[in-house]
């Protein structure tokens, strides 16, 4: 195998591929397996729950396998000039890759024992571009889970239906709820890993190209650009959302993002020290006083706001709260409320495309 | 006591002298003490070892001390909008803080209890520009030893003579010397710790404004600005670098300090994995090759120089190398050796302004 590429493609394929080889050292899942045709490199890296698979130019002196090590190969090639970069099989089992006056000889593994990847078979379809499902990712992967108790929620729920997709994630505390219109013909839910969507936003770039997901078993497949990532799904039962979100409310807020945010922000400085992050919302009809306690002292935020219904007072972990307005992108929210022990729902103005919804927590006697 | 200032010298301010408060909580030198006088404040923070005072422009409605924990006060004060921020005494002991609509009140701690801050007599004086103190001290900071087996080696010598200032830095492996003219009609010398000079860096700005450094018993004072230091200094007798320096010189090398930089970068990523990050220098007339190797493969760099005598085979730990090349300014660099046994000079062309000695270590037989 031999090869000639430029610094700059290969630091970006092996960057794409890389994050799914596994830590495990000296296995052959630490390695990225190049396939080296007439015409141009195949990248691919797996660490069996999730894989990737990217394609590169290069100018093919020799074709052929090899597999090397991902991490170390990434941060040498990283650190090489930005000039042409060349590949070279030597011996037995090593790979010669030089660059300008820097000539590195790396040990290859065995690349026949590189795992063969999945193939997705009767595949059902959804198309969309790339920037939408980066931010439909992006604005709902914090509110997933992260410990184990109940694996089905560190995954996010894709709920397609025809000529849409809903993206949700919960953890028992708040929920996420994005929608979008998608090109798709299919109705089908499957729960995919939080760790896979982190990739898949990573690699996806912002661009109306379209991102296509093929879902077929227990796997599902994006295909953007030159670049394929296959993941297995999650097993189980997610729970039924829509059922969840409240279909009235008493007390309606709209309030500047920045302005909640950014009280927020002082007020859980206070709350978070020996008081659980707890910050009490006290709604009026212009106003939304914010208060928080603790032993070294209290605040007091004072926030104009149009409010539509009754007055209210209720009381939130302040982290919840802030999660979702760092991840709103309009410069005004409406939050709704029923009671002060039911949920609230986080939403923009005449729109459907996300609303979160934030248990409150109980107030103590005063 | 009562005062309104803006919101951004109250943050320098208390940014100035925050980092010489303690970590312990729920005691007095966790906080900032506040003197507000006729015409502005004085803000002091101090661990005892490092006291750091400054001055502030206030509107003063009324006069009184405060102590206020630092890193709330700090955090709380950060996230402040952009405006005049007023503090007011209200009760017994609670300060209450407003900006725009935004009202914190903190419990205060007995401003009595603050310790008085140390005065020097008898002072023996040195100045010189600020950003030049700087630099020597970034220049050196880094070779002072991090554990404690030998604690005057965590600190910096200045080495004040008339008319100069001479900084030195040593770990038992390497060693910085960095000299500048300095005005000083005084000969002393007198070892400082590094954490005092990491905040003396950070304080000071990149202005030719001169600090003033006075030493008097076994304290030290650098002033700048409205800014005053205060460090105790470190016991013990400093070890004569001046004996360290070699006197002659068999091969001197004329080299990039990028290229140098950049190859030995590449070269200790396989250097450390099981070598302990050593590299092989093999000079000759006209090239410096570098190579090191592990299991994981080697690395081989050819780098164009300038030699002149012997040729010369020495290796390193390429981590205090490159220590020397990541701070030192001038695109070439020369490096001075003996033996491959004996330690290797880096320095300027034609300069004394700064010599950093580099210990080899011993290569096994092959």
């Amino acid at each position: 195998m031999q090869f000639t590429c430029a610094k700059e493609d290969l630091l970006t394929a092996i960057g794409t591929v890389n994050r799914a080889a596994s830590k495990m050292q000296k296995t052959i899942l630490e390695c990225i397996l190049f396939s080296c045709g007439e015409t141009g490199i195949t990248l691919r890296a797996t660490d069996i729950a999730l894989s990737i698979k990217t394609e590169m130019n290069a100018q093919v002196e020799q074709t052929g396998d090899a597999a090397i090590p991902a991490k170390l190969l990434y941060e040498i090639i990283g650190r090489f000039p930005e000039s042409d970069v060349t590949f070279k099989s030597v011996g037995e089992n090593s790979m010669e890759i030089s660059c300008l006056n820097s000539k590195v000889v790396l040990q290859q593994m065995d690349a026949d024992e590189f795992p063969i990847f999945p193939a997705l078979e009767d595949k059902e379809q959804i198309k969309l571009p790339q920037c939408v499902l980066r931010t439909m990712i992006n604005q709902t992967l914090f509110a997933a889970a992260v410990n184990e108790d109940k694996p089905i929620l560190t995954g996010l729920l894709f709920d397609i239906e025809p000529g849409s997709l809903t993206v949700v994630a919960l953890d028992g505390y708040r929920m996420a709820v994005r929608r979008q219109a998608a090109i798709s013909d299919i109705a089908r839910k499957c729960v995919i890993p939080s760790r896979t969507l982190r990739e898949v936003s990573r690699i996806i770039s912002d661009t109306e190209e379209n991102v296509k997901i093929s879902i077929s078993g227990n796997m599902a497949l994006f295909e953007a650009g030159n670049t394929e990532i296959y993941t297995r799904l999650l097993e189980g039962e997610y729970i039924n959302y829509k059922n969840l979100l409240p279909a009235d409310c008493a007390t309606s807020v709209k309030v500047e993002t920045n302005m909640l945010k950014d009280s927020l922000e002082r007020a859980s400085i206070l709350a978070r020290e020996g008081n659980n992050n707890v910050v009490k919302f006290e709604i009026s009809e212009k106003n939304l006083e914010i208060t928080s306690n603790s032993e070294m002292g209290n605040i007091d935020e004072q926030i104009p706001v149009i409010t539509e219904g009754k007055d209210l007072v209720i009381a939130f972990n302040a982290k919840y709260v802030l999660d979702v307005l760092k991840n709103v992108e309009e410069s005004e929210v409406l939050m709704q409320y029923n009671t002060g022990v039911s949920p609230c729902v986080v939403k923009q103005e005449n729109s459907d495309a996300y609303e979160y919804l934030i248990l409150p927590v109980q107030l103590r006697e005063e």
